[in-house]
C-alpha cells in the first residue's frame, strides 16, 4: 500500500489556510517528502505524521516555495532525537541549496546525504518506493516524480511442479533467489505467475504541459499536477511564467487515462479553486479539487482488474 | 505613538496554534521587525499587517527558530512588488547568515543593506524609532532591544519672550534649528520646556537573566521577555541551555518597574502559559501571558504623568 497526503496546495505564498506545496508518502514504514515549503513542519504536525521519520526528500527545483521549510524540519527533527542519517534528492545546484539550508539550520545532529540527478530520468529507491525523476519545462530546471510500489509474482505450484524442483527450494526461489542443487541452476523464472501491476503515482509542477508528464502517468493511480490557475487569464500568465492550469492538467490526465487527478500549486490568487470544479469534470471527470490534508491509500489492484 | 504587535510566542519550533517569536514595531509610518521565524508572512498576514511596508529587521540571534522565515518574508514583499530597499540589523556573523538567506531566495528584486552589531551597545535609527542593541547571555552570541521614541519639548513662549527673542524665529527654533540674527545666535535650548518623557520598550530573548536587561527595562512602558518555562523543571532545563523562565523574567520586570510585561519564546512543552498566571502575578502583578497576535498603542504619557 501507498500512503498519499498532499501536506500543502499553495504556490507563490502561502496562505493562513493553505500550506506551501509539499507532499508526504509512506510505504511499509518507509516515507519521503517531495518538496518541503515554509512551513511544512507545521502541517506535518497538524497531519499528526512523525516528522522524525522521514527517510529521503526529493525537490522538483529549488524556488524558495518548494524549499524554504526544509532548515526548521531538520531542527524539529533534531529536536526529536533523530540521529539517522537522511537522503536529499534534487536538481542541479543541490550542493549551494544545501550550504544555503545549512547556514540557517546551523547544527543538524545527523548525517546528511545527498544526490544530484544526474541523468534525463534517474530512479532512486526508498524502500519498495522507486522514485522515477523526469523533467519538467519550468523557468529553471525542475523535475517532475513518478512513484511506482511494484508488486511481487505470485508463487505458481504448478509451474515449480513441472519443472521438478524439489519443494525445499521453492520458499527460496520464490523470494528471488536463484538455487543451485544437484548439479542444477533453478532461477526463480521458473516457479513464478505472470507480473502483477503494482501501484503508480505521479507529481508534476511547476511546469508547463508537456507530453512526457502524460506518458509517465499512463494509467496511473494518482496524478498529483499542477492547478496554478482555474480563470482565462490564468492561461496567458501560465504561459508567461511557465505554469499549468487546471484545465491543462486535466487534458494531461484524460489523456494519461488516470484513476484520480489531484492538484497542488494553487496560486495564492485563486481563493477558492473549488469554483471550477464543474468545468474540469468537464475535461476529466475524475479530478479532485484537493486541499491541505488530503489524503488516499493506494491499494494493490484486486487481481481480477488486472 | 509606538504600534507593537507580537507576532508569533513559539521557541524551537512552532505549534499549530502557535508562531515562532516575532515582533513588528511601527510608528509614524515606519515600521520594524525584531526576529523573523518560520511562518512569519503568514502571520503578518493574519494580524492584517502590510508584509511590504517593513523598514527593517532586527535580529537577536541566529537560531533558526527566529530566522528562518526571512527567505519566505522577502520573497512576499518582492510579489507585493517592493522596490524600496531594506536594513537588515544582526550581532557577528549577518554576512554568512544572509548569503544563506539568498541561497534560498534565490532572487529579490530589491536591496538589501545590513549592518553588524560592532559595540557592545548600539544604537541604530528606523524613522523615530531608535533600537539600541545590549548584549544578552545565551549559548550564541545574542542581543535584546531597547526601543524608544523621543517626544519633542514643549515650546516656551515666556521663555522665548524673556530671551527678547523675535517671534518670527520662534518656529525655527522650536523644530530644533539654530538662528543666527541680528548678530546674535538663537539656540532651540532658550524657548523649549523641560524634558518630557517618551516611550520605552524592551525586548529580550534567548537570555539567562542579566542585570543590564533590568537596567534597560527601568521605567519603561513594556518588557517583552522570554517565557521559555514556567514549570519547577523547567529552571534547570533554563540554566543549562541558557533560557529564562517565566519566574526569572517577572523578577526582572519588578525590578525594573515596567508598566507591563508580556512574555514571548515559549516552549513548545508549555502547551499553556496561562496556567502560570497566578503564580506569576504573585512576583510582578503587571504581566500579561501574552499571546500570538497580542497589541498594544503606546501612547506618550499625559503631562501630569510625567
Amino acid at each position: 500500500m501507498l500512503e498519499v497526503c498532499l501536506l500543502g496546495t499553495g504556490g507563490t505564498v502561502p496562505l493562513p489556510d493553505r500550506w506551501l506545496t509539499s507532499c508526504w508518502l509512506r510505504c511499509e514504514g518507509k516515507a519521503a517528502l517531495i518538496d518541503c515549503g515554509e512551513g511544512t513542519q507545521i502541517a506535518i504536525h497538524e497531519q499528526g505524521i512523525s516528522c522524525k521519520h522521514i527517510d529521503a526528500i526529493f525537490f522538483t527545483h529549488y524556488h524558495a516555495d518548494h524549499t524554504a521549510g526544509l532548515p526548521g524540519l531538520l531542527l524539529s527533527m533534531a529536536k526529536a532525537d533523530r540521529t539517522e542519517p537522511i537522503m536529499i534528492i534534487g536538481p542541479k545546484g543541490i550542493e549551494e541549496f544545501l550550504k544555503g539550508v545549512m547556514l540557517i539550520a546551523r547544527y543538524v545532529p545527523f548525517e546528511i546525504y545527498y544526490q544530484q540527478i544526474s541523468e534525463k530520468e534517474q530512479s532512486f529507491q526508498v524502500g519498495d518506493m522507486t522514485f522515477t525523476s523526469f523533467p519538467l519545462r519550468h523557468s529553471v530546471p525542475a523535475y517532475g516524480y513518478a512513484v511506482t510500489v511494484n508488486r511481487t509474482r505470485r508463487f505458481d505450484p504448478a509451474k515449480a511442479e513441472a519443472a521438478g524442483i524439489e519443494k525445499r527450494y521453492w520458499g527460496l526461489l520464490q523470494k528471488g533467489q536463484t538455487v543451485e542443487a544437484n548439479g542444477r541452476v533453478y532461477e526463480p523464472e521458473m516457479v513464478l505467475g505472470a507480473e502483477r501491476k503494482g501501484i503508480r503515482m505521479v507529481y508534476a509542477t511547476d511546469t508547463r504541459p508537456t507530453e512526457r508528464i502524460a506518458e509517465m502517468s499512463e494509467n496511473a493511480d494518482l496524478l498529483i499536477a499542477e492547478g496554478m490557475y482555474g480563470s482565462e487569464e490564468g492561461l496567458e500568465k501560465a504561459k508567461k511564467n511557465k505554469h499549468m492550469t487546471m484545465q491543462e492538467s486535466a487534458a494531461l490526465a484524460k489523456k494519461a487515462d488516470v484513476k484520480q487527478l489531484w492538484f497542488t500549486h494553487y496560486s495564492p490568487s485563486e481563493h477558492k479553486p473549488e469554483e471550477y470544479e464543474e468545468e474540469i469534470r468537464g475535461i476529466f471527470e475524475r479530478t479532485v479539487i484537493s486541499k491541505d490534508g488530503q489524503r488516499i491509500d493506494l491499494a494493490f489492484a484486486h487481481e481480477e482488474e488486472q
